[in-house]
Parts: structure tokens; C-alpha cells; sequence
């Protein structure tokens, strides 16, 4: 069963999906140390869950994640003038952020991301990590890092130019503009934007259908995918082959082949073997 | 002369341009191993075939290719259950097909594909490898592995992030879901769209274009491009140096460089030289 | 003070900003040797300028540049027929315009490119190289390259898979056909386009944007964006983390974070301490 370490994050695991709900929504869930804290444990301990086939991030309230905590910023450059201190004190912050997004691009499972309203700065990171991103027509967007005076954390500048191309990616971090959900369809950061009325439904469904998929081959899929521009081209052909072969080791794969061949649905169980 | 060493894939070469066309129209060109052999061959054959200046891939009939053929995966799984001894038997199907896809990436000579109708599956990895594509506006398409149980091969990992992002990419591969001529347009798939009747007429004549064009600086620009994203910009430079130093020992730079000074349309030849 | 060797590139720096102009318009500010030199010049010492917070790359007159002098590749030619001796010179003056494009990538400052008319050729390349491009909508573009016999250089194959997709990439460089700032826009090669009567205000309100930015944090954006390709997941969270380090020590940082717990705008200096 998965905890976690505090109530600045809340789990829930049904039916094979885990959902990851930020839930300081009096902040618009900005995210403070225990949050940080509570986001590693909690992704950690999803990687290792074999009952857990599909994960789902979302805000509770009315928007996802709107950054960093800037105030505890203020108060520990207030604290301290000697930013030979207080730098490495903002490196450990990151660190552990950081292994969140190890976390998140590690796991087997998919990873969608609901985002309503205002994802910001490290909510906008934390959308980037997940594999799918399904957004209400209310969403709106900023990297908004450049805005307090710093680069981009959160894996953000090792996403952006994977998924929107160097152009967009200087735009979106170098001037930080707030830009709205059809703007990120468009330029390919989310998949599919719904009604907000409807974005719980929509992802309930996305999430059932993920947690009912071929797991082995869902975990070898995004593993081939995070690593592919990290590979060669022989280098990826060889690691295609051997993901290939372990999925024709899985009950799923077996049960996908004959589903096929007898011209019906597959059920997939999502079991290791 | 090029040779198919089966009835799978048929071979022609005329005037420059050699047209592969996937020959089980009646099984939607889906690609058994007796097909993939044949690629392997053929490919194999145009890289060194110094007549041939440009490559069209299609399918007999009213279908690109319908993907892997899952009934003979059925029967692996059926005639042997140890997986022990069956994995390996995918492993050295799928280095056939991966080695019909390092022959198309290295080939000097551009590829066109001509898509009608399904390209599903490996059918979809084989589009991806070419270098341009052209797809009738009756085209559709589903990278579909994940419905029978497995991850992509065919290099479909490799292509995908350096094709449509990272976002698109997980989608594509991880839903199955079929999309349309005019999705993957919107998302950079393919080149052009034209209507299922002009089809083989514009395919012709883009065909013609690049049969007549600069080929020792095609294959130069193919290897810059399809190494691009595996060097630093300061390999790339010197790559680019490299590959443009070579183009500027050969007759079609001569040529490029005089007709550009004397306004007219060059006449390019194509030889090594 | 920064200077330029010659007149076929003008520099003006004032209130931060630094113009840089192609300043050949009798020839479509075409790049000579000369102007090769003059700009390796001008951006060398840009990136030691410390006055310099933003960098605009412009063409004078209508044009901004209409790509390399092939007037002189085709005396080169008719001078020496042994191309022994004419690869190497070819390869020289390369390495001129590979050191501008090392240059550019490697400058702290952020680059604007503002494009009127035509970009082709090396003038697609330097566009390419910098950090964001606004073009007016009578701008229009080819990579051109391949209808001289040649492959690109200028790190246009480096930049194009980064920025518009591996398929658009091969159409752009194999083709070389000419396409407009919509198409420009579409594919993601240009940030935006605005009406060439306003070309010239909206590129001054960007640049004095710039350079009231936060210029540590600009600088240590642009390493890890075009890096970010070069590593993997864990080294680009290890750049992020000392990057973001490196920005907590500067006083734009402390402003920024001030002015954010202020509820109002920042008030950024651009120190580098």
C-alpha cells in the first residue's frame, strides 16, 4: 500500500490506478519542502508497486501546480547572506525534485497528467514528466522561472526541446509568457484538451484503459521512448529487440496474439510474467 | 540488377528510380518473414546499386502495409511453449527487419513513401525510415503494437521523438489509437497530402525531381541529418565541413555553382564524381 | 567598444542592446568572405561583452540575407580545376562560418533574429542559430543549398532535427523548395510573425525586454536548452540543479524573489554577481 509521508500529497490506488493528487489548493498547490519530500516517497514507491498499472497527477481544486514555494526562497536568502551558504541549500532542494522526475521517467507505469487551471514553473515540469497530459479548456500555462530570476528546473529544459523543438523552447523559458491550452495542443505539450466540465470523466476513462493495457509492454515502451535520443540508431534497433523479446515472454503478449487472431478485444492482466 | 529473391516485394528500376512495392496485396502487404528476407535483400542491393538515385516505397493494391503478420507469432506460440526457446526465435525476426531499416538510413539515396490506405504496425516503422513521405488523403495509420501485447520495433522508437516530440510519441505508441491523413500531416508524419487519385502522379514526378537532382549531395545531407541528433554542434560542424567539402569535389557542384551564375535550371548527373 | 573589421556588417550597442546588420543590401546582404570574417569578429567579441544583454541579427534593407557568395565559389572553381586544392579552401572558409555559428550558441546574451524578405542558404542557418526569430510576413525562405549541388552548412542540420522534426527536416534540406512565414511559423522555425510595417518596433520592445532580464539566468537557459540534447535525463537534472545554483547567487535572483513576494514586477540589473 502506498503512503504518503504527509498530507501535502494524497494517494489513492483503485482498480490499478494510482492517482497522485498535490493538495495545497489554498496555494494553488505550490510546492513546498513537504511536498517535495512526500512526491519522492510517494513516486518511489509506485515504481516498486506491481498492483499499480496506470498513474494519474492532479491538482485538487481548481489548478494543478503553480511552481515553487518563492516565499520560503525570500526567507532563506533573508536568512542568510552568504550564498556560499545558501546555494548549496537550494541545490538539496533540487535534488530531491529531481528525483521525483528520475521517479516519474523511471516507473513501468503510464503516467497521465489532468491538469485544470494554472500549471506554473515546477507544475509545468511535473506536466512534462508525465507520459500523456490531458488538459481542461481552462488550463493555462508559464515556465515562469525566468520571472524570479533563474533557469528551469524539474527536467523541464530536458523535456521542452524533446517535445516542442528548440524555437518554442527558448520562447516558453526565456520570456516565461502565460499561454493557454490550445496554445500548448498546438505546439505538442498536451495530448487532447476537454471540456473542464468533463476533464474528470475523460481521464477516468484514459486511466481505466491504461490500467487494463499490456503493462510489461507499456514499461518497455516508455523506456524505449525516454531513452531514444540518448541512442544511435543501432544502438536503439538492439534495444527494441531485446524489449520485443521480453514482451513475448508476457502472458499479455500471448493473449494480444490470440485475441488478434481470433478477431476479438484482448484482456490484458498486466502481470509480470 | 536488382533482385527480389521472392514474389514478396517487387523490384523496378527506371530512370533513375527504384520502386519497392510490398506484393501480398491480398493480406494487406502485412510482412512475413519470406517479405522481410526480400527487404533485407533489396535494400541491401540499392545501397551499392550506383544506377539508382532515388527509392519509392509502396504497396500493391490499396494498402501500404498492414504490419507484422501475427498469425505466424500465434503459431511460434503455439508450436513451442517454452519462452526460453521462443524469444529468440522473435529476436532473429525482428534483426531481419532491423536490418532492412539501418540499409534505408544509410542508403545514399532519398526514399519516398507512397502511402494508400493502412500503413499499421511495421508498416508504420517502414514509413518512418523513409525520408519523405506522401500519403493519399485515404490514409490512416495505427502504430498498433500495443494491441497485440508488445513494444515497437522497426526503429519506430528511434524515429518517432525525432519526428513528432516526445508528447505526440508516447501517445502514438502507447494508445494504438488510428489516426488520419490529416493528423499526421498536422503532426509533422508526413510531407504532403494529395488526393488518392493524383497520388502515383505526384509520387512520380517527386520521384523524377529528386532522380535528377545533386545525389552525392543528398547522401551527404541523409547522413548529416539521420546523425544530426547523435553529435554535438561541434561535431556536426565539422561533419557538415566534411560533407560539403566532398559535394564540392564532384561535377554536380561544378554544375550547381555555374548554372546559379548563369540563371538558368541546372542539369545534374548524379556521379560519384 | 565593439567593432567591425570591414563595412559589410554594421554594430551598434545601446542600452544593452546589440544590433548586428547584414550590410550588403545591393546584394541581398549575400555573405562574402569578408563579411565571414567580419562577423566571426563581432560575435567573438559579443560574447565577451559585458554591456551586451541581448543581440539582435538583422539584414539592412529588404532582405535579410540571401545566403553565400556563389559568385566566388564559382571563381574558386575556375581558378584551380585540381579539386585537391579546392576542397581544402572551401573547407577554410567553412570553418569561418562554424566558428560564428559556435559563437552565437555559445553567447551568454539571448539572439533575436528579425527577418524581412528573403533567408536562404547560410542566411537559414544564422537565422536558425539564433535563440528566437520574429519575421515579418512578406519574409520567405529556402535552404537552397542542395540546388548548388550541395549539402547544408552553417549547423542549419544540426538545428533543423532540433527544431521542426526529422520529416520536415529532410522536405526543408532535400528539396529546397521556397516557404512563407505562415509555413515558417507552422513547422515552428520562426516565434512569431508580424506585419513588416511593425517588424522593427516589435523587435525593439523584445530586445528591450531582454535586456531588462535577467541576463545570469538567460545565459545559464541557453547552455542547458542547447545542450540539452547532448545528455542524458540524469546529466541534464545535474546541469539544471548547477545552473539553477549559479542564478541563486546572483542579485537578479534575490530581486526577482523580492519582487515576487512584493506582488510587484522585478527590477533587473544583469550583474553577473
Amino acid at each position: 500500500m502506498i503512503e504518503a509521508p504527509n498530507d501535502t500529497v494524497l494517494v489513492n490506488v483503485q482498480d490499478g490506478v494510482c492517482r497522485v493528487t498535490f493538495n495545497r489548493p489554498e496555494a494553488l498547490n505550490a510546492i513546498t519542502r513537504d511536498a517535495m519530500f512526500a512526491l519522492e516517497s510517494v513516486t518511489g514507491q509506485i515504481r516498486a508497486a506491481t498492483d499499480v498499472r496506470c498513474v494519474v497527477m492532479q491538482g485538487q481544486g481548481d489548478h494543478f501546480m503553480a511552481g515553487g514555494d518563492v516565499k520560503s526562497f525570500k526567507t532563506m536568502l533573508d536568512d542568510e547572506a552568504d550564498r556560499d551558504v545558501t546555494a548549496p541549500q537550494f541545490e538539496a532542494r533540487l535534488e530531491t525534485v529531481h528525483q521525483v522526475i528520475e521517479n516519474m521517467r523511471a516507473m513501468p507505469q503510464p503516467i497521465v497528467a489532468a491538469v485544470r487551471g494554472a500549471a506554473a514553473g515546477a507544475g509545468v515540469s511535473l506536466m512534462l514528466a508525465c507520459d500523456l497530459v490531458l488538459c481542461a479548456d481552462d488550463a493555462f500555462f508559464t515556465l515562469a522561472y525566468c520571472h524570479i530570476g533563474t533557469s528551469p528546473d524539474g527536467g523541464s529544459t530536458f523535456a521542452l526541446p524533446r517535445t516542442v523543438g528548440l524555437k518554442k523552447a527558448f520562447e516558453i523559458a526565456l520570456l516565461g509568457n502565460r499561454f493557454t491550452a490550445r496554445d500548448a495542443l498546438d505546439w505538442g505539450l498536451v495530448n487532447r484538451i476537454v471540456p473542464a466540465a468533463d476533464l474528470a470523466t475523460e481521464v477516468d476513462q484514459l486511466a481505466a484503459r491504461l490500467a487494463a493495457g499490456p503493462s510489461v509492454a507499456y514499461a518497455q515502451t516508455k523506456a524505449l521512448l525516454n531513452g531514444a535520443l540518448d541512442r544511435s540508431l543501432t544502438e536503439q534497433l538492439a534495444a527494441e529487440t531485446a524489449a520485443f523479446s521480453r514482451c513475448t515472454r508476457s502472458a499479455d503478449f500471448y493473449e494480444g496474439v490470440t485475441a488478434f487472431t481470433e478477431k476479438r478485444k484482448p484482456e490484458f492482466k498486466g502481470d509480470e510474467t
